[in-house]
C-alpha cells in the first residue's frame, strides 16, 4: 500500500521491443493515415546434402496485428506523465461537430480536480473535455448510419488486413487461395465494410473523443476476435503505478481493450493516469465508482450520483460503460434457487437496489437519458450480465435468459439514439450448452456483438481457470463472439499480479486466434504456416520470434539445451540426434534426392515413381 | 546425467494423501475386490444472520476416481525396490489360462538379465514371466466374447460409477434427475455393460498379465473420458529414478495410463522399474527401443529384431504397444507437400525403412503374427498414426486419412484374434476440422477407441501446447474421443520436467472432466456442484481441497490474503468487503429473511410476491 499515493515513475513502464521485430506503419488511402503494425523478421531457408548448400529460399516477413502500442516502437519518446500521443485528435476536431467544455461538467469531477490535497497524485496535464456540440451526435455509429467513412474506420480496415499485407504477395496468395472450411464467409475487410458493419450494429469501434490516444479498433464477428484485459486496484492491494504498467503490459501481450475495475483508493486518479498512458480502448463498470461514493451501500444509490458518475468517467474519455440495466425486480427471485445466487458484482449491487425499493433500477428507468450522455462522447455500451452463471448448475437457466432477453430489447433503444452496443455474457457453461447461448444472444440482441468471460466449462480446477475459461472461450468465439474477456489464474482467488495478466492474455490470444482460425479469418492462418515452415526447418530463433511469446519459449527450450549453437543445428531436445522425427523427415527427402531427385516439387514424382515400381513389381502385403 | 546409473531410493516417491481425503474400497459383489477410491470431506453449510445460526446443512463427502493408487493410503506399506502389491494376480492365476515361464523368452532381455553390469541398477524382485498356455487367448476381449464378467470387469463397472456412489442418496438422486443435455445416452455403468462394451470392441481394458500391480481401468466413450501422461528419458537426460517418481506425479495428478517413451540409457531396465510401481497401465512405442538396437539406423530393423523386442517387452508387462502398421510405402510421398511433412517418429521411422526396403513394413507385414503375441499376454494395440499432421496446415489431408482407413483394416484383422485395439489420432487440427476426424474415425475403424494427442488448434504459442491442445483435447472428448494424450508446456522445445508434466496432467484432467460434463457422463457434474456451493458458502478450505490441484489453489489464494482467517470470513480478496458480489447476495437473501422469509424454499415464493406487488402498483418502467 505504500506506493498507493504516488504518481507512477518514467522507468516502470516495459518498452522493450519484441525480437526481431520492428514497428511499420501502413499509409492510409483515404484519409492521411498511418496505421500501426508489426513486423517481424525470419531468416531464409536453407537447405544442404552433406554439407553443401542445395536450395536457399528468401522468407517473408511476417506482419502481425499489434496492441502493443508506441511503447514498442523506439523511434517514439514516451514520458507516462505525460501521456501517449494523441493519435485521434485532429480527426475528431476535423468533424467540426465537439466544442471543448470550459471545465470539467461533472461535480465529483470538479470536487477531485479542485482538492489540492491529490495535488502530489494527480496527472499533470489534463486537458479540458471535449463534447458534441448541442444537438450533435459524436458516435462512429451516427457516422456509419450517414454512409461516412472516418478516419477510424479506414484505419481498422486497413489493420484487420494485416496478416495478408504481405511483402511476399505469391504467398499472401498461396494462402487466400487455400481451401478452409469456414463458417463465416471470406471477405476484403474494406473501410467500406468496416461502415456497414457498424451501420448494422454488428461491429462497434470504441472510441470516445476523450481518448484520442487510442488506436482504433473494431468489435464485431466477422473481424479478428478481440480480448479484454480486466485490471484495477482494490481496497487491500496495488497503487496507481502499477495500474499503469498493468495496463500497459496486458496491451504488450496482445490485450485488445483493458478494463479498469478498481474499487480501491483514488479512482478517478487511477483511470486518468491509465487511459493517458493506454494505447487501447478503455472500459468500466461506473456503478462500481459510484458504490464506492456511498460507502458501498446500494440502496443509498441514485440516479443522480450514477449520472453524475457516467459524465465524470465520460469527460476522462472512457470508451465503454458496463451498464446492468438488463436486471429487472422480477427477474431477482429466478436467482433463489441457483447453486450460486448472482455472481456479478454489478448484478449483485443492482438486485439489492430493486429489492430494497422495490423497484425497477435507475438504469433502466432512466435508460434512453443514459443513451443522450453517451452519444454525447461516444461512449459505447456493453449491456452487463448481471445474472450470469457462476456455476454449471446455473447455466443458461431463466433468470440469465430473461436478462438478455430485456438486454435485445435496450439494444433497440440504444440503436434508436446511435450508440454503439455490446452485450455482455457468462460465466460458466458446459461446452454442450455453449452454442445455445450463443445463439439465443444473436437472435434476442439483433447481432449486436457479444462479449464473454470464458465460458469456463468446469468448477473443479480454483487456479487454473485461465484454462477451464480458455476452452470456453475459443469455442464461443468460433460460434461467434466478438470479443473474449480474460480469466487468470488467479480467478476466484485472489487479485492478478502480473505474471497472472500475461498468463491470461497469452491463454486468451490462443483462444481468440483458434477461432479465428475455425472461422476462416483472411489470413488468420497465415502466421501458423510460417512457424510451422520454421519449425519444420530447424529454425530455432524463428520459431520463437513467430510465437505468442517469445521469451517463454525461448526460455523453454534453453532449459534443456543451454548451448547457442542448438537453436542452428539440427538437433531437437525431445528426442536425441537420432530420434528426432523432423531430421529422419528430411533424411527421407535427401535419400530420394541422392537418387537422382533434385527439387521439393519432384520429390512427390519421384515418389510416385517409386510407388508405381512397388505395385508393378507385385504389391505383395502379406509374404 | 550423474543418476543415470543407479536405483532408484525410497525417499523419492510423493507419498503424501491429498488433504480432508481418505483412501476407501468399495466390495465387489460377483467378486472378492475392494475397488479403491477417494473420499473428500466437506465440511457443514452454517447459515448466520446477525451472528445467530439459523440454519445448519450436513454436506455429504464427495467421492472421486482416483488414479494415485496405493501411494496415497498411508496404511500401505510401498517400498518402490519391491514394487506395488500384486492386486489382479489371484485374478490371472484363477483363470487357469496361464503358464509361469522357467525364464524370459526374448534373447535380448535374456543378454541384460545375464549382464552382471547392470546388476546396480536391476530391480531386486524380478519374477518369471506369464504368457497364455498354448492355444489360449488371455485377452479381456476374448473372455468378453465369451460373455465371461472378470474380476477387472467388475471393478471398473464400481470404479466409474463412483460420483454416484454417494453416502447421501438423496443429493445423488438429485443430480441424475437434472436434465443435462446429453449427446450420449445416460447408461448405469454395470459389470455386464462393461463387458458389452469390451465384446464390441469399442473399449479395452489394458491388463497384460505380467503387469498385476495395476488397477482395472477402461477406455471406451461411454465411460469418463480418460487421459495419458508421456514419461521416458532421452539420451541427454534424467535418471531410471527420476522417471518412476515422474510416473507415480503422474497418477498423482490425475493420469490414467503412462506411457513409457525412453530413447536413453538402460530403456530395458527402466521400464522394469517403472511398471513394477505403476498403479496404472502402461504402454510403449517399442519400435524406438528397436532402433536403439541398431544405433538409429531405421534401414537395419528387421522384423525378428522387432519381434524380439515385443516378447521382451511383454513379459515385462507392458499393457499396450504401440504399433505404426498404417504406413504404407504409397502414403509416404503424400506428405511430401505437406508444410511439416512426417512428424510421428515412429511414423518417420517407417517411413524411411519403407524407402530404404522399398516393401511394406514388417510391421504391416507380419500383422497377424504380432496379435498372437498380443493375445498371449492381453497386450492391447494403440495403432499409432505415423502420418499424423504436425501443424494446421497439414490437418485431415490425403496422407492422413490414407493410414486412419488402413487403421480401420488392421482393427478388424486384430479383431478376428480377439486382440483389444486402439487407435491413435493427431495432432494439429483447427477447431471447425476436429468432428469431421472424429467422425472418421468412428467409421473407418468400427467404433474402436479414439486415442488423440491434443489435438493442437493454433500452432502460434509454443510454451503454451498444453493450452493451445487442452481446447481441442475438450472438443474432441465431447466428440467421442476415449482417451486424451496429455501435452506439456514443453512439447516442441524440450523434455517435460516433474512441473511441467503437472501442468499437462492438470490441463488434460480439465478437458477430459469437460468432455464428461458435455457428455453427460452419470454424475460428472456432481463435484463442480459441490465445489459451486462451498463457493457460494464461502468455504474455502471445501474449495480447495475439492479441486484438481488444492496445493495450487491455496497456494493463490494465501497470496493476496495471507490470515488463515480469511478463510472462513466473508470475504472475498478479489473485491474487498464490501464489492464482493457472492457477499451481497447473501444480503439480499438475509434481506428477505429479515422481512419474515424464513427458508431458502420460501425465498423464491417472498420474492415473487414482492414482484407480483410492484406489478400490482403500475409497473412503471419509464417514469
Amino acid at each position: 500500500m505504500k506506493n498507493q499515493d504516488k504518481k507512477p515513475s518514467q522507468g516502470v513502464i516495459t518498452r522493450d521491443p519484441f525480437p526481431a521485430s520492428r514497428k511499420i506503419y501502413v499509409q492510409g488511402e483515404l484519409h492521411d493515415i498511418q496505421v500501426a503494425m508489426r513486423e517481424i523478421t525470419v531468416s531464409d531457408t536453407i537447405q544442404k546434402i552433406n554439407g553443401k548448400t542445395i536450395k536457399e529460399e528468401k522468407n517473408p516477413p511476417v506482419t502481425v496485428y499489434d496492441t502493443s502500442g508506441a511503447y514498442t516502437d523506439p523511434n517514439v519518446e514516451i514520458d507516462v506523465r505525460k501521456g501517449l500521443p494523441r493519435l485521434r485528435e485532429n480527426w475528431i476536431l476535423a468533424r467540426n461537430d465537439v466544442e471543448e467544455l470550459p471545465a470539467i461538467s461533472s461535480e465529483y469531477g470538479q470536487e477531485r480536480a479542485n482538492n489540492s490535497k491529490l495535488d502530489h497524485l494527480r496527472f499533470e496535464h489534463i486537458r479540458k473535455p471535449l463534447r458534441a456540440k448541442s444537438g450533435q451526435n459524436v458516435s462512429q455509429l451516427h457516422y456509419a448510419r450517414k454512409g461516412i467513412i472516418t478516419p477510424e474506420m479506414e484505419y481498422i480496415a486497413i489493420r484487420e488486413n494485416q496478416r495478408i499485407q504481405l511483402q511476399n504477395e505469391e504467398l499472401a496468395k498461396q494462402h487466400l487461395g487455400q481451401s478452409f472450411g469456414a463458417n463465416t464467409p471470406i471477405r476484403e475487410i474494406t473501410p467500406e465494410f468496416v461502415r456497414q458493419e457498424v451501420a448494422l450494429g454488428r461491429a462497434v469501434i470504441p472510441s470516445n473523443i476523450n481518448h484520442p490516444e487510442s488506436e482504433p479498433m473494431i468489435i464485431g464477428r466477422n473481424f479478428l476476435v478481440k480480448i479484454n484485459a480486466n485490471i484495477g486496484n482494490s481496497a487491500t492491494t496495488s497503487s496507481i503505478e502499477e495500474e499503469v504498467e498493468k495496463a500497459v503490459w496486458a496491451c504488450r501481450w496482445g490485450a485488445d481493450t483493458v478494463m479498469d475495475l478498481s474499487t480501491g483508493k483514488n479512482i478517478h486518479e487511477t483511470r486518468e493516469w491509465i487511459i493517458r498512458n493506454s494505447p487501447v480502448p478503455i472500459g468500466t463498470v461506473p456503478i462500481y465508482q459510484a458504490l464506492e461514493k456511498v460507502n458501498g451501500k446500494a440502496e443509498e444509490l441514485t440516479w443522480e450520483m450514477f449520472r453524475d458518475t457516467l459524465i465524470e468517467q465520460a469527460e476522462q474519455g472512457v470508451d465503454y460503460f458496463t451498464i446492468h440495466a438488463g436486471i429487472l425486480l422480477r427477474y431477482v427471485p429466478l436467482t433463489a434457487k441457483r447453486v450460486t445466487g448472482i455472481v456479478s458484482r454489478g448484478g449483485s449491487i443492482m438486485a439489492k437496489w430493486c429489492l430494497a425499493h422495490h423497484k425497477e433500477s435507475f438504469l433502466y428507468t432512466h435508460f434512453e437519458e443514459i443513451c443522450e450522455i453517451m452519444k454525447a462522447y461516444d461512449v459505447a455500451f456493453s449491456l452487463g450480465d448481471g445474472l450470469r452463471p457462476g456455476c454449471l448448475a446455473d447455466a443458461n437457466d431463466k433468470a440469465q435468459f430473461a436478462e438478455l432477453e430485456t438486454l435485445g430489447e435496450l439494444t433497440k433503444v440504444a440503436w434508436e439514439h446511435d450508440v454503439q452496443t455490446i452485450i455482455e455474457g457468462p460465466g460458466h457453461v458446459p461446452m454442450h450448452m455453449i452454442k445455445e447461448n450463443m445463439d439465443k444472444q444473436l437472435r434476442e440482441c439483433g447481432e449486436a456483438p457479444f462479449y464473454t468471460l470464458g465460458p469456463l466449462t468446469t468448477d473443479i480446477a480454483p487456479g487454473y481457470d485461465h484454462i477451464t475459461s480458455g476452452i470456453g472461450a475459443a469455442m464461443i468465439g468460433w460460434y461467434g463472439t466478438a470479443m473474449l474477456c480474460y480469466v487468470t489464474p488467479k480467478e476466484h482467488l485472489g487479485l492478478p499480479n502480473k505474471k497472472d495478466v500475461k498468463d491470461g492474455v497469452i491463454t486468451y490470444k490462443i483462444a481468440a486466434h483458434a477461432a479465428d482460425l475455425a472461422k476462416g479469418h483472411p489470413g488468420a492462418q497465415y502466421r501458423d504456416n510460417a512457424l510451422s515452415k520454421a519449425r519444420f526447418e530447424f529454425r530455432w530463433q524463428d520459431q520463437f520470434n513467430l510465437s505468442l511469446d517469445p521469451e517463454t519459449a525461448k526460455e523453454f527450450h534453453d532449459e534443456t539445451l543451454p548451448a547457442d549453437g542448438a537453436k542452428i543445428a539440427h538437433f531437437c531436445s525431445m528426442c536425441g540426434p537420432h530420434f528426432c522425427s523432423m531430421k529422419i523427415t528430411q533424411d527421407v527427402r535427401d535419400y530420394a534426392d541422392s537418387l537422382g531427385v533434385k527439387e521439393k516439387e519432384a520429390l512427390e514424382k519421384g515418389m510416385q515413381q517409386k510407388s508405381e515400381q512397388f505395385i508393378e513389381a507385385g504389391a505383395e502385403i502379406y509374404s
